[in-house]
This record gives structure tokens, sequence and C-alpha cells, in this order.
């Protein structure tokens, strides 16, 4: 680390001639490969863009925030955080309270905005412009977005809006040919055809340069060529669909070659204008296996440098699902899978090879893959809708909207739901639940273990109307000794009863595992309490609730979700409206962003170990 | 109504001949002008597609379900409701238990999908078409959607999907060169070329006819075509945008023109590709007060046929607040406005004359504008972002990542924000308490009269940090017997305190003054009741709260929105959490779709007027 040991912010990167350019690029990627190999984390893509990374910090000035780079999503801010002075702290990257694998304002003003959801950039880039703009700042202002992203509809509002407002800013799009899956979708099929004309590339790069020599760049300069460039482009066949939103196109580029990229970023910085950057780089760069299967090392776990092996991991809640999913389509002809780009992650990729024609992946467009899913439900099909926890709030209109109102037969298969881990505040999936319980004609399912999984998605399927099962992430529980009882519509099951149960424990999916070790725990201080699996979040089972509040005089709801308008609320709610008295703890997370960190740390952290809970009720309740 | 009398069905339509069609044109117009203003509601975008109305019913067969029109918003199906059996009950239109103002498919089976938040059709007819495809049946499918919901992200996600899928549907653009406010973006830039561009217009479309008659137009002759029609559609600069995509390009048609649009569609319904029909209507069609002023007559109350006049209204709480802010707007010149195309509805228009430079509307677009208004916000701006309660649920996961994760100091005034009335369920604004109290780091005010509406909005924007505001629809309050105290953060205000209370009312923004006038009806029965005005939903203030349920042994809390997450169950884990055991009551509404009616009529069903609160409280709880 001859060179990154001597670079602490962007000037530093400055005095560097080409050839330190080089061996810093080299030394960036042997720490992330270090780093990553042991923590886990987004491998491919931080891998693929760090020339572009040194090329930016060469260009702007971040050292004094008069320049601003915005990450989308933010799974390649790595060799951005190792070259603004966090180079000491990388080895802590997604542990407890050490450096976050997205940019985090609160860690550096050079992580110009929060980021993990997808395709927010270029409106942030917009807002910081225009902020400027209005107060009289000079300020460079790069927005880097993968074209997996570009599928967002936010992208679209927000190039509409900045290309209306002719702010001048710089949307980088970093084409990696592949986002997090396989890119779909007609933009997908365009940047393709740009990629590949090669012929006109230097025409046009030729023109654009000789036109900026001829005279000084300004606005009005720009303004007078419009006629002349759109004859100019339309002749081309390239960028146009950019340059009609007011973009003026520029690539593409190899990303790979700083040098070039310099150049262009030169070129960008001199039109008063928006302008996009296609710039084309590799994922996995550097490191063979991930430049074999990127899409592996897209987000992973710890693994051996020298093979690229991962150690063998427990069945997941995901591959239980993924199993299932396959046995219920083997039968049942009419189901669909509908995935936003994460056919892996969801455990939809063996469907997806197996059907193919009934599968679909709408790309990072999590609002229309609820709608086109209502949409086919309600005209024959039984569309399972897999997602991620976090993602499904960019669709929480169309779920009020095209599913619930609809009352569209979709099942949204919730994966991460509950606490998610090293990923962070972006990720916890700890709001679905709220989300879920408040809309109407909504039926809400979370399974215990593996055998309810599978149990409650072949009930949800044969239910035909709007449903929700959610499940998190990690190693699928199995609890044989209680084997599932047939499900009724919005009724629990009551797993531990003993007689003069003084306590009753009302646990929701993965919590009803701890709420039985829980009652252990207890029992071994002389505690009875009775253990009840709500499996329905909604409708509640009413007559299940108010009888072991009656019968125990005191309540634990315990769920893996925020505490407004989760379970457990719903369950005060209920007691109150049954005129049924009785003390109730709530077994929840509080309205916080909760950080990352081991998904065992951070139940610790907020007092919902067994252990830690058995104390607080021991410390409320005085137990005869 | 010598014609349109004798239309009950499509098939119907098809016996008249092309006077007769004229003729049914003149009656539909006539019919919705007689009724809108008598019910209200939307008249200038009714007025307008007329036409397209009629020439889609007599080209398509809807009676048999084969074919399907899916309206986006819903703004514009009037004259489908009167063409599709609904006409004797057309009178009930926007009535309690009468016909909705949007497309439901409960009223008939010709509603193809429910409607009301924009942007979705396209989505919708992606799905059905698919759906049809994978069931092996044939069917035309057409969305029908305005160049103002063109600006949302959704209807980018959904085209992106649909040109890759190829599966054949047609969407029709209805140019009416103005949404809801005036258009605004890139996008709307565009088509303004487009429209503009007659010049091209034969030759292309002659090319085109002249290449269908030549050959039986399969997908296989039309993919031959790519490489001739990329070189044709370059030169004649028409329709590219929305052929990137993967649609055919037809249009400008006369949407007044009922011959020109029949046409169109039967030329489109030989292609066997996603098509793309661009049609120029103008909004208020045939009725001279909304031709000349389209906006004032986009959603409106009952008004004067002769005149065009609308009866005086009382003062708004979007009054109140549009006033404040342009006091508030000359004190503070980092005071920005940004509205997501509403901003005559949310009081935003007499900021944008007097102050255009710090003014935004970024089209129909509401997760852009959270996003871009966060961004400004943590860049030394203080943004007021205007938006009605339903619409904010559009943007979840902004408001989630973007506002609140980044600490962004953006006002959200969210108008609508309760009971609506006459638009029914996609437009009740019921959800917001819930959606803000889960959110970290917001603080959520609610005012109960025009003076504490005037003070919160000076207050939020002094806290630096994400507030929201909300207010409802309607005639704003005037309190002036119970002025407001200054606000101290996170403190309610008691207002009625007898000695012996025996019930204490904590009640939030517009239920205030319902609180007060329960608290009259029942010391007139003898009961004793304090109330004390929430003012924050969040944060909650422990002290009032706890004191009152000690003091009173029972609370009753009352709130405009649905129960699930809102501020009654947020209250009943107070309670718990902090031991004090009390009888609590919840007045919320629950989790349904309310339908349309009178806002009264709506309260009065749901049991929330003072007078069914109190009879429910005197049941439950019998007074010493």
């Amino acid at each position: 680390m001859v060179v990154l040991e001597e670079i602490s912010c962007s000037a530093d990167l400055k005095k560097l001639n080409k050839s330190q350019l080089e061996v810093l690029a080299a030394e960036l990627r042997q720490e992330i490969l270090h780093t990553v190999s042991q923590n886990g984390g987004h491998l491919a893509s931080n891998l693929g863009i760090v020339e572009l990374t040194i090329a930016l910090h060469y260009y702007l000035d971040l050292d004094s925030g008069n320049d601003e780079i915005v990450w989308d999503v933010g799974h390649q801010c790595y060799a951005h955080k190792l070259l603004s002075g966090r180079r000491e702290q990388f080895a802590t990257l997604r542990q407890l309270d050490g450096l976050s694998g997205f940019p985090k304002p609160y860690e550096s003003p050079t992580d110009a905005y929060v980021a993990g959801h997808s395709s927010t950039s270029i409106s942030v880039a917009v807002g910081i412009s225009q902020a400027a703009r209005q107060l009289g700042q000079q300020k460079k202002v790069f927005a880097v977005i993968g074209d997996g992203a570009m599928s967002g509809g936010m992208v679209y509002e927000a190039l509409n809006h900045g290309g209306d407002l002719k702010v001048p800013f710089t949307v980088i799009l970093n084409d990696n040919e592949m986002s997090i899956a396989e890119n779909v979708g007609a933009m997908s099929r365009y940047l393709t055809r740009l990629r590949s004309n090669k012929r006109y590339r230097h025409l046009k790069d030729r023109l654009t340069k000789f036109l900026l020599k001829r005279k000084k760049i300004g606005k009005s300069f720009f303004n007078g060529l419009e006629r002349l460039r759109d004859a100019v482009k339309y002749f081309l066949v390239r960028g146009v669909l950019f340059e009609e939103m007011g973009f003026v196109y520029l690539g593409p580029v190899d990303g790979h070659n700083i040098a070039d990229l310099l150049e262009t970023l030169r070129l960008a910085g001199q039109i008063e204008k928006p302008v996009l950057i296609h710039v084309i780089t590799q994922k996995g760069r550097g490191y063979a296996p991930a430049e074999a299967n990127p899409t592996a090392f897209h987000g992973i776990g710890s693994f051996d440098l020298q093979t690229g092996q991962a150690p063998a991991k427990a069945p997941s809640w995901t591959d239980c699902f993924s199993q299932q999913l396959l046995k219920l389509a083997a039968e049942q002809p009419q189901l669909v899978a509908v995935t936003a780009a994460m056919p892996d992650g969801t455990g939809l990729a063996p469907f997806q090879q197996l059907y193919p024609d009934r599968f679909y992946d709408v790309g990072i467009a999590e609002q229309h893959m609820l709608t086109f899913a209502g949409a086919m439900a309600l005209r024959g099909l039984s569309p399972v809708v897999a997602v991620y926890s976090t993602f499904l709030q960019r669709a929480y209109d169309q779920l009020f909207q095209d599913i619930c109102l609809a009352g569209a037969p979709v099942v949204l298969a919730i994966d991460r739901a509950g606490i998610v881990g090293e990923d962070g505040e972006t990720h916890q999936g700890l709001f679905d639940l709220s989300m879920l319980c408040a809309m109407p004609n909504m039926t809400v399912l979370a399974p215990r273990d593996a055998e309810a999984l599978r149990q409650m998605l072949a009930y949800a399927l044969q239910l035909k109307q709007p449903v929700a099962l959610r499940y998190p992430r990690g190693a699928v529980l199995e609890l044989p000794q209680y084997p599932p009882q047939p499900l009724v519509y919005g009724k629990g099951e009551l797993l531990l009863h003993p007689a003069k149960a003084q306590l009753g424990i009302l646990a929701l999916g993965d919590m009803v595992e701890r709420a039985l070790r829980l009652a252990d725990w207890l029992a071994e201080r002389g505690v009875a309490a009775a253990v009840a699996d709500l499996r329905f979040a909604k409708p509640l089972d009413a007559e299940l609730i108010c009888d072991l509040a009656k019968s125990c005089g005191r309540l634990l709801v315990w769920e893996n979700g925020i505490r407004s308008g989760g379970v457990g609320e719903n369950i005060l709610a209920l007691l109150q409206a049954a005129g049924v008295a009785a003390e109730v703890e709530l077994a929840a997370f509080p309205e916080e962003f909760v950080p990352h960190g081991k998904p065992e740390q951070l139940f610790a952290r907020y007092g919902l170990t067994p252990e830690k809970l058995g104390q607080r009720i021991l410390k409320r309740w005085q137990f005869a």
C-alpha cells in the first residue's frame, strides 16, 4: 500500500502521476478484496468502479465541499471511502459501530447523501445543483448511477425535471452491462445498442471536441448549436433518448482508462447544461472469480480469497421458499413469479430456469411490479411477487390502490423481513408490518419455521385475495417438536399452555422460537408462560388473544419489526375494543434507524434476546 | 337525449352512423355538464375526451369483456360511464351510495381497473395483455393516459417493461396540452415538439400506411422492418423517444375527429407490437368557460351552468396555508416551495406568481419531489412541500430514506388530510398519520384552527428538521375562544379541564372542535370531560396523556385517520410502557376503503360525529 497510504483527501491524489494512479488502482482493489473476503459486502460493483472513483477524486475538489459526488444505491463507494480519510477504519466495514457499507454523511462530508435504495442519485444531484444556483455558489455535482438503477421510475422523474431546469450537473451512467441480475427492459437494449455503436463513437467525439475548441463554451453557444446538434444526433443515432430529455450525451468511455475518463470529465465540466456521460465498466474487474461470476459476487458473506469459495451455509428461509414455489408451480400452471431485479436474492432463479415463460423480471421497478402483478392476478393468473421487505416500501401506494383496493389476489413473498444485519439502516426490514397491517383487504402471514413457510405459501395461493407472507433473512428455523396445525383463516396456534400460566407470550414468525426459549428461561425462574404463534399478523385472532389476556392477566407481544402500527399496537387496540383489561409488554423495535451489525448484536442492543426480555419482564412484573 | 337514450352497451353504438355519432357527442357533453354543475366533479378533462371515448366504444368489443380500456387516474371516465349502462344512475355521481367519479370494477366490468392515483394505466395494460397472451386469449387492450400523468416514474417503468415484452397493446396518449396544472419537464417540451411537427405528420402516416397495405402485418414483418424504420424515424425526427422504448408511434391525431380516430385505431389494431397513439384534445371542449380556464374547471364543486360561476366559498385550510406561506416567504429568502403538479389545489399558485424563481413544480412525480426537496434542504434552502395526503403515499420510501434518514429539514404541508369526501376511496387522506408516526426522526403537527395553522407553519420552518403539518380539506375552522398558546416541542395543550373530569378527550387537528362539541354534549348529560389538543401527533406529550389518564381513568383519542398505526394506538403503547392503566376508546376510521359521499355523511356512517361518539361512550362507560 505504498501509494494508498499517502492519500487521505482528494488534494493528495492530485500530486500523483499517471503510473502512480495505476498503482493506486491496484492497491485499492487489493484492500477491497482483503476486507470484503473477511467481512462480506458488495464486491463486484466496487471492483468495477476503482478507476472511475480515482478519476473523480482527481478531477473534483471534494475536500472543500465545493464539488460533490452522489453515489446511487452505494454498492460502489468502497474506493471512495478508502480515498476520503477512512482507510484506517476500513477493516471495520459493515461491523457493529464500524464503517457502513453505504454512503453516510455522518462518516464524512464527502458522502454527499445517504443511499441504499436505488435510483435516487439524480434527484439528489438536481436538488444540490439547484440549491447552489439559488445561493449563488459554483459547484460541480456528479451523480454516479448504474445501468440497473436506470430502470427505476424516479430516474425518469428526475431526468425530466433536471433536463427542464437546465441546471448544469453531470450524470455518470456506470454501465457494467449487468446490474445485480441480468438487465431487463427497453432501456437495457437501448444501452446495448449505444455501447456496440463503436463505429460512430470517435466521429461524434471528434465533432464535439472540434466544436468546443473553436469557441468558449457557454450556454448561449450550446443553445445556438441546438439545431445543428439535432441534425447531428439523429444522423448519428446515438444518445437520442437522453438528449430528448435535455441532456448532452458524451461517451461511451472506457471506465478503466483513467486518462480517457479525465479527458471526458474535463469536457463535461465546460458544458453549462445537464450532461450524461456513458461509462463502460466491468463488474468484478481484477479478480478472476468475480469477473467470471459477477452475480455471485454482488453481495456476499466472507469467502476464501484464493479460491473465491464461500463457506457452506445452512439452508435459508429463501431456499425454503424457493423449493416450495417450484413444487407448487409444477401443480399450478397459472402460477407466475415476479421480481424487481432480484431473481437470485429472492430465490426465484430456479423458477426462472424451469419456467422462463412464467417468470417476470421487471427491473428495479417495484411500483410497476405490483400493479403489473395485480392486473395479471385479476385476469386469471396467480402471481407470486418476491421482494425484500425494505424495497416493498417503494410501492406503498401501488399496494394500497392496485392490490388492496383492486382486491387483486397477489401473493407477496416478503423476504428479509425484520432485522437484516450488516447492510444497516436502509436495508433492515422493520417497516413492512406497519405498512401491511394498515392496508384494507390485506392478509398477513408469518411462518415460525420451514414447515410453516411451506404450508403458508400453499395456503396463500389458494386464498385468492391479497396476501403477504413475511420471513426473515438467514438460516431457516426448524421446530420439529411443534409441527404446524392446519391453517384456519385468522387463527393463531397455542403451542405451550402450562397450567396456571402467569404470562401469555404472543409471538409472530421467527420470534416464536425466541418466545419458546424465553418460556424456558422463565420456567427455570419459576414463572409459567404460555406461548402462542399468532400466524396471522392480520387479521388477528381475537379469541386467542382475549382468552390468553383473561387467563394470564399479562401479555408479551413479540414481533420482528417496529412498534408503531405493528402487531403489538394492533393487539392493544383489539383488547381495548373488547373491553379486556391486561398489562401488555410490547417487544418490538422503536421507531429508529437500526444501524449495521450482526443480527444477534442488534437484537441484544435493543433488548430483544430471550435473556434481556426475560429480565425486563421480571423487573416489570413481580410474579407470585 | 335522442341518441344517448338508446345506448346501453358498445354494440348499440356500432349501429349509429356518422352524424348520429356527432349528435351523441353533443348529448354526452350536455349530460356531463348538467350533472357536474349540480354534483361537482372533474369537468374539463371529461369534456375533452368525449369523441375519443365514442371512438373506443365504437371500435372495441367491450360488452363481452374481450377488449378492455384502462383509464389512467379516471378524471376522464364520465362519457365512458354514460355509454356503458350507467346513464340512469348518472345523476347520483359522487354522492353517497351513488356512482363513483372514478373507474370502479364493482360498478361495471367495463371499468377494467380501479384508478384515482395517476400513472398506473400502462402497468395495468401490460399485465392484462400479458395474462391474455399466457392464457391464449385474443384481446385488445387500450391504456388511455393524459400528458400530465406521463411525468410519473411508473409510466417509464411500465413502458420499459412493456416495450421489452413486445406484447401487443396500445397506449393512447391523451395530450390536452395541459394537465391539471401547466405541464412541466422535458417530456412536456418533447410532446410540444411532436405536436407542432405537422410538416412531417402526413409523410410519416402515408409511409406507414403504404407499408401496411403492401403486406399482411405480423411480428416478423415489423421485425424485418426495424432497420428501415430506424432510418425513417430518425430522418423524420418524430416519436423517437417512444420508439426507442419499443413502441410504434402513431400520430398526432385530432382527438375531436371521430373518423380520424377510428382510422388510427384500426391501424393500431393491425400492428402486433406495443403501439402509442398520440391524440390531441382540448380540455373543457364545448363549454366556453372551461375552454377558457381549464385549470379552474379541473376538479370543481357545483356551479352555475350559464355563467360558469361557483357559489362563494368560505376560506379553506388551503387558503390559510397559502396566505401564511406568503408572509413567511417575504421574511425568509431561503424559503422555496415545491409541488407535484398541484399549484392550485395546494394553494401555491400565489407563491408561484410572486416568487417564480423559488417555486418548483416537478410534474406528477412525488418520489422525485421529496428527494429533490431533501437535497435542497441539506444544502441551505428551506423547502415547503405542499402535497395531498393521499398522493404522499407515492413517496413512502423517499420519506423514509431521503427525508428522515437523511435528516433533511423539509416541511411537508399535507393538505386533504383526513376525510376528503366526494372523490372517495382513492382520495381520502386517512393513511398519512400511520405512515408518518412510523418514520424515525419525523415530527408531526396538526392545527385545530386557522390561527394554529399559521403558528405551526412558522414553527415548523424554524425547527430545522423533518416536519409534517397535516390539515384537512374544506372550510378552515376558527376557535377564537381558544387562542393557541406558544408551541413547545412535543407538548399538547389542555383546553378544558373541569373539576372531577370523568373522561379525558385527546383530540388531534380538526377533531379538536368536534371534541369540544362532544364535551358540551356530555356536560348536558352530566358527564364532565376534559379536552386536550394533542398538537403533536409525534412525538406525543407523555406527561399530558399520563396525567389525564390517571386523573380521569378513561380516555377518548380522536383523530381523522385510520386506527392502525395512528395516534390512538401510539397512545395505548405509551400508556403500557409507562405502566399507566386506563380504559381507552379509540375514535378513528377502521382499516377500510372509505367510499365517496359528503364528509359529514361519512363521519356519521363511521360513528364519528359528536353525538354518535357520545352515545358510544355512554354505552361503554356507566358514569357515576
